[in-house]
């Protein structure tokens, strides 16, 4: 008989190691248990429809369940939850609408992602008060700020329905100055809400690093955002009930002062669905996420974890990391599919490179920024900020980048930077993250051979410039 | 007494080495000699300045000679040619408008650069007919094609002087297809001329490879661009004489074709400018520019030579190349005047990166993608061939990268790349340079952990496809 790989969750690395597996070995029974009803989407798009940018939720998708399930022979089981893994029998126990069974498995791979944090801030139930994590939240939300009448909305889960209760909104209050915050600041601007930005720590963007963090925060007030850093919301106040306590939301309540708003985004981050992973007896690491060894196997045999359940090694502090992003899923999950058909594949190691859009500037970073940070990993750190131009001085149209470059003071190691810029910054940060993975020294990276042309570079690239600034500052 | 640092030659290299020794130490007497007029000016920005795109010439020149004098305390010396150099008694010999006269060196540096490749084609000299190497030639071709009158026209050179009998050209021929023939088919284009390519190798842009080559062709075409691939000028006619051998030029001789043209530009390369130094005994190398070392010295003792005139060292190959660019003239320029100020810095290998902009199209390549070059250097090359988009699949405005990506196959090492597309190809090339100077498969590049946002990059950027399938293709 065939051997069974089981998989918990549809998204990124849970589909990418159900296709991996199967287009390897076509024996395989390839079975994956997803609990809702969207599979293998874009969630990092998600931003982009509530602005208007994307038309169809449904353009998300890279693959739908038909194409997995009549092209790739993948037995997909939407709606779908599996409640329990049982390792002593190796089998899992799943929920659906008709009942609950047992299904067998020989290898597992958890892939139940990430939830958006709730705080345990008074208010986060009111109408009006929402977090933004799934495929549902952002049609209710756009439908929304789209102003979409109440009875031309299709159904949404149960979390995101009350928002929906009242008219389109015209402010919104964002609890959070990560990412998504970010993101949907930009979306929400564009469809003509004001926006407000509630963050507790002095910066946006903590893991870019304040030098970057502040040119960010420039942007976002050109823009029109109101920027409130280092500031603890203490209540999110509703317009009915005795003392505000139900009904629509109604103001941020930060210490002695109150904002009034009628919408609320609270994106503080997500952690890792490693519940049932856990109940089972297999092991999280410090970051809170299934630990995982260089293969992507848990503490448990044969029980795989990936993607953003799990955590991954971080090349330059050679410790586990939690970074749950998208190519660290789909690559894991791939690799894993590998293994399981027979082809034991390592799932890589991460740097931690990410960039986000925000309004008109490119943010992006990798490795390790922040000075603690590097520390706890035995370096001793060195930072440089520098700003130079995207193209060549006489080159018209060209904006400035700032990079902050970070080493280690007695290997001259690289070890990480940020940078920000309009043009030129998303890709560029990506010859910092490949030379994090070679261990470069920075003047190694002062010595690469990178491209120029006057449309798109200084002679001397913004990277080598940092890398020989950075240099200067270690002899 | 102070040392005396002579450099021979005022742009990338010669400037470059000239300010960084001073800085490193003072008291050093650095002597530069310029034959002409012009110093540290981005010649790159030339054809920007023909289009129209750039303003002034002057632009163009980062630090002016008096910046240099006064700021820099370098003596610089322009419209002074050095004509020879005694090793024996450690001096040059330096022609100005003045007369000759000897000047002692202690260390010396050869950055004499190179100058267009004059073939031997009948009609050369015709009015219409000229190279574009120099900073008068640019401003002649410039005046021309904007239809700048006769005697608003100030001085250039006797090069190109006679470009200016007549009237402002309708067409233009120009022969070669490598970077600057197809950077002035876009600034004559821009100027209303019609253009025409004659190439006689079956493709442009010979070291970017096949398969980018015929997608610039597509484009060119696109653009109005007449496209003569394959095809050996066999004579340059004028309109006067008996034989049509003298005069304006009239038209383009291909075997029994006849293409009729107003002017001609010859861009068939450069060749570096060493015949000061080897009269000097000093060593060519295979490539015939000056033979350096790991410090930019050549075979004469304290002699260093630097930019277009010198070879560099190939990391990929792991033997002396002839790349003449910008960054890597700037950059030995630097090194050795480090050196030549008492801190022995080597000059850094090359991997032979370099970008184009044509028309709307971004083209770069990097390393080693001819077959027969991979093979020379011991390798067996594989090459795989993708296209891949610029942006997430469901965000708008991206358009597709076609990469091509050489690997070797019994060990699997990162060779080269090229890739062209709209978006996003001039700095992605820098990903590869990176993965290139750190000698790394092309397994190691697919789990490189690079930067993903929507607006972007898919979440598997194209270079992280592109090694994947070639990954596949070597297994």
């Amino acid at each position: 008989m065939a051997d069974t790989f089981v998989v918990i969750g549809g998204d990124a690395a849970g589909m990418s190691a159900a296709s991996k597996a199967k287009r390897e070995d076509p024996d395989l029974d390839v079975i994956v248990f997803e609990k809702g009803e969207w599979v293998s989407y874009g969630a990092c798009g998600m931003p982009y429809y509530v602005k208007g940018d994307i038309d169809e939720l449904e353009d998300l998708v890279a693959i739908t369940p038909d194409e997995f399930r009549e092209e790739r022979d993948i037995d997909l089981r939407t709606h779908s939850e599996v409640v329990n893994i049982d390792r002593e029998a190796r089998t899992v126990t799943v929920e659906n609408e008709e009942g609950t069974y047992e299904q067998k498995y020989d290898d597992l791979l958890v892939a139940t992602g990430a939830r958006a944090i709730r705080p345990p801030i008074d208010g986060m139930d009111l109408d009006g008060v929402f977090t933004f994590h799934s495929m549902d939240s952002a049609r209710a939300v756009r439908d929304a700020v789209a102003g979409v009448a109440d009875d031309e909305r299709e159904g949404y889960g149960s979390e995101v329905g009350e928002y929906l209760d009242g008219e389109k909104p015209e402010s919104v209050a964002i609890v959070g100055g990560g990412y998504i915050g970010l993101e949907m600041a930009e979306a929400f601007d564009a469809r003509g809400l004001d926006v407000s930005v509630f963050e507790m720590l002095p910066h946006v963007l903590a893991p870019f690093g304040e030098s970057i963090a502040e040119e960010v925060e420039d942007h976002l007030r050109e823009q029109g955002v109101s920027l409130h850093l280092d500031t603890m919301v203490e209540r999110i106040a509703g317009e009915g009930g005795e003392d505000g306590e139900d009904g629509r939301v109604a103001a941020i309540e930060t210490g002695d002062e109150r904002h009034p708003v009628d919408s609320v985004l609270v994106a503080t981050g997500v952690a890792p669905n490693a519940e049932l992973a856990v109940e089972a007896g297999i092991e999280t690491g410090e970051t809170g996420a299934i630990a995982t060894d260089e293969l992507g196997r848990t503490s448990a045999e044969e029980v795989f974890a990936a993607g953003d359940c799990a955590e991954a090694h971080n090349v330059v502090t050679d410790a586990p990391d939690y970074v749950p992003l998208a190519l660290t899923a789909n690559r894991a999950g791939r690799a894993i599919g590998s293994t399981v058909a027979g082809d034991p594949t390592e799932v890589g190691g991460i740097v931690g490179t990410a960039v986000v859009k925000v309004f008109d500037l490119e943010v992006a970073r990798t490795g390790v920024i922040d000075s603690d940070e590097a520390q706890q990993a035995g370096f001793d750190p060195v930072s440089q900020v520098i700003t130079a131009g995207s193209r060549a001085h006489y080159y018209p149209g060209g904006t400035p980048i700032t990079i902050e470059m970070v080493a280690d003071r007695e290997t001259g190691r690289l070890l990480g930077a940020a940078m920000v810029g309009e043009e030129g910054v998303a890709k560029r940060i990506d010859t910092i993250a490949t030379a994090l993975h070679a261990e470069m020294t920075v003047e190694e990276v002062q010595n690469l051979d990178l491209a120029y042309a006057p449309p798109f570079s200084p002679v001397w690239d913004p990277v080598l410039t940092a890398a020989k600034v950075l240099s200067g500052k270690l002899e």
